[in-house]
């Protein structure tokens, strides 16, 4: 038999969700009638804007029709999506990222997992702990080992400092998965600061950007001097505009960032993403593509902000009911997001083990996100209002 | 600045579709008035299948309503459309190939660029020259160098032997791009004897499948005997159903086909693909699976079958044109391409030219898909009917 790529034995076993669900149904059959509610799921449940579904069903209706078909689109994206894009998420707001800069996908989950491909197999990699595990996953798959874990703890505000030693690629996460807190235009700076002295890329995945609701936090990196230098950003419509199922992202790339070859030759990182994509991507569908431009309107902006300001509401009733049952609370302002600490030093699992039996609510462990996320626990947003409401009076009780 | 990947710099410039534009730029511009055919693409022309469009419409409508609305699928795809290929592509042929062993994907050049991740870093490839790229591109980008080609002439009828030596990694592609021919059943089972004998895993890339006129040819490497001890085989709704702008298509990882460690243990294919899946990659969108989904019934196999009989009637005239014009033809009977012997041993560029120049037809020089293409030339049946027509019109005086 052929061998196989034996990374992936080194990889760990994601227990974290079939654990859940494990305990979740021992309890549902030794309690038939309990109705659990379940706030672990970082995953959308509201419909998509009406702005995109029209505009997904005029596509279809296009692809009925030879005139209109659309075969292969442009790997990169269709410049309608890609213009959009630079001009409502970045000009508007007096960035200078073009359509040229922009790649279109089928979701920021495959960008971050994929662009490390286009660096050198013995690049040393920096990620927070806790961590969304795609990040460390893809580069242990890759064979890369030398892996540098950064606290993020209520201590440094779940703002990690750089390292004193020299890493070659930096992921940064923000608003963060799973914490919901954010890095501000000094935590940043300090990291565009650090990537330009030690000849660093920064990965920074905003996917939840939209979620921001305080103005001096930054959406983008590229609000910081000098991030299109240093840094790479990730972006999506998931959570933006419920495409969790939908699937559409993107990846900014600056026209002048480059990585180095073994002699020392600058090459763009730019170019070598399209080749990565031009081999092994096919392009986003069109009607897809369709859906997610359909946001960049008055009328998208508007309802994207509808759909937002939905789960935001809940992210507020979670924390003002925690924080009336006694828990140190974080995140959940500009991230759908609330990060709890766990109650008279109970591990993240005991407390699972709690909440669910005495109130028949489910979250996520924090201890699943990595060590630094011990003694912590995850609660999102993304349910409906009547649970989010139904699980906090539960608490007061 | 962080270092590179620097395989890909080895890798070949994709000059071939750039040079062809090029050209074809050059020769417009000198005569405006010259309507010129493109009869080198190989993307479809035709509208989407009604059935696809009525079962995307319904989709797009469920995700406007919070009851059926769907977040993120199972990555290995939805069983609905796992269970329907599993029935009416295998099922129904008599092959036993269960929905447990099918992955969805976004479409066949993702699934056959991104398999061999789950291989050894010194696994010894083998692909056919000529070759549809990806198989080669992927594997340098990887950074592996022990790559054998096995020359498809007209000699060995386009069906290359085993080669004496080793290797890991086979790639094989019927119905072919670019020469439009099959691989029989005796020299499948060659090959599949050969995978046995050294430790071989074939990835067999069918994507043409549903082009097969003949009933004597394989459809499914799984219809030859042993075939689900060394094969991985790759589908695809893009020529089936007109998908190739609509992005789905999928795997197939026989549940006991294994690799193994450096110590010797086997480990299933199957899990390490899953695993792969899990981490760089979130499924496909609902809507577009729906869409994939309703070409199984009687009505969609109808509906398909009138798509992919358009343009095997181009492929007729193709071939019938071009050998009343004293070409020597292959393919075009079991594949959408028509492999073409150039003449007076003119070169496949020299050729280019000259049908450019004196017929104002576009094609695709041989020489672009590997060294053994020297001297042929593809032309496609993915144009218009009046096109196609017009093309051998042109030939014939």
């Amino acid at each position: 038999m052929a061998r196989i790529n034996e990374n992936y034995l080194k990889l760990p076993q994601n227990y974290l969700f079939t654990e859940i669900a494990r305990r979740v149904k021992i309890f549902q059959s030794e309690n038939p009638n309990a109705e659990i509610i379940k706030l672990g799921i970082g995953d959308v449940t509201q419909p998509l804007p009406k702005v995109c579904l029209d505009a997904m069903n005029k596509a279809v209706a296009e692809m009925g029709n030879a005139e209109t078909f659309r075969g292969y689109g442009p790997e990169q994206g269709y410049l309608f999506l890609r213009e959009k894009i630079a001009e409502w998420n970045y000009k508007k707001r007096g960035l200078n990222v073009s359509a040229e800069e922009i790649f279109i996908s089928d979701g920021s989950k495959c960008d971050c997992g994929n662009i490390q491909e286009i660096f050198s197999l013995d690049s040393k990699i920096a990620v927070a702990d806790p961590v969304y595990p795609v990040y460390l996953d893809s580069n242990i798959m890759a064979g890369r080992t030398e892996i540098i874990y950064l606290p993020c703890t209520a201590e440094n505000n779940f703002s990690p400092a750089p390292p004193a030693e020299k890493v070659d690629l930096i992921y940064l996460c923000s608003p963060n998965n799973p914490t919901g807190t954010t890095l501000d235009k000094a935590a940043l700076a300090n990291w565009i600061d650090y990537a330009k002295k030690n000849d660093a890329v920064i990965l920074y995945d905003a996917a939840y950007a939209a979620y921001i609701s305080e103005e001096n936090i930054p959406r983008s990196i590229y609000e910081v001097d000098g991030a299109r230098d240093v840094a790479i950003e990730f972006r999506s419509f998931s959570k933006t505009a419920g495409f969790t199922g939908t699937r559409c992202g993107y990846v900014v790339i600056p026209e002048n960032l480059c990585g180095t070859t073994s002699s020392g030759e600058k090459i763009p990182l730019k170019n070598l993403w399209l080749r990565r994509q031009s081999t092994k991507f096919n392009g986003t569908a069109y009607i897809i593509q369709r859906g997610a431009a359909a946001i960049y309107s008055d009328e998208g902006q508007a309802q994207i902000k509808t759909l937002i300001d939905y789960y935001m509401i809940n992210a507020k009733i979670i924390r003002a009911g925690l924080t009336a049952a006694g828990f140190t609370v974080y995140g959940g302002i500009n991230a759908p997001y609330i990060w709890l600490k766990t109650p008279n030093n109970l591990s993240s699992w005991n407390f699972f083990d709690e909440l669910l039996k005495k109130y028949k609510i489910v979250g996520t462990p924090g201890a699943g996100f990595g060590s630094c996320g011990e003694g912590f626990f995850r609660l999102t947003s993304f349910g409906s209002r009547e649970n989010t409401l139904a699980a906090m009076e539960r608490l007061k009780n």
